[in-house]
């Protein structure tokens, strides 16, 4: 995959910055699946339209979303370049945690051979 | 990759605040290359101790550093936990820009066998 523009630090803090947030990663979540208007978004959530309003301009500014053309319904479309950008900067330290992964299977894997000598005595330690 | 844990939301939320800001990943960025104390994380940047030590403080809030055990030097040290817990989270969006670079490919590829037949024209009228 040919995604390896440099991205500006201002993109990137709007991105996480918008991110942080459950409202707002929860609307994402919903627009993966096709875009919706502003009522439909606030359907599931305990909260005012303004205040739904409020995180699609976060969103909006983030580049995360856009709106459609249908000037009725304005639905909100979302825009992955920016979570791609995301991904793009956190993959440079994938093979930290891989590595700790790594270390973490051995460890189990020492401890579980360790259990299973400890737990399983001779046949003739079993009859006694 | 066995990491397929749920990620409580409010862990997602501090590591994506975490991550909204330069300083702090530029942080994260020296120490994947090792542990360093505050006084060699502050040296790159033209701010004053305690700044970075705020820094430092939101990072390790969100769990995305540890302290050393050495007691004079306090070496910090990255955890990549959350780091890979934010990517997983992104990672189910992948299949969405994978597809809009795949348009953008299709896109050029169309515009390129346009252009090419309007600029090559026959050898026959070329000659006329």
């Amino acid at each position: 995959m040919g995604y390896q523009v440099a991205v500006p630090p201002r993109r990137l803090d709007a991105t996480f910055a918008a991110l942080a947030d459950p409202t707002r990663r929860a609307i994402l979540h919903r627009l993966a699946s096709g875009e919706a208007s502003v009522t439909e978004l606030a359907e599931p959530f305990a909260m005012s339209q303004p205040a739904i309003s409020k995180h699609l301009k976060v969103l909006e500014r983030a580049g995360l979303i856009s709106r459609g053309r249908d000037a009725q319904r304005r639905p909100r479309r979302l825009e992955p370049a920016p979570l791609a950008e995301a991904t793009h900067w956190l993959e440079a330290y994938r093979r930290l945690w891989e590595a700790s992964f790594q270390r973490l299977d051995t460890l189990l894997d020492e401890m579980k051979t360790h259990n299973k000598k400890k737990r399983a005595p001779s046949p003739r330690g079993k009859r006694r």
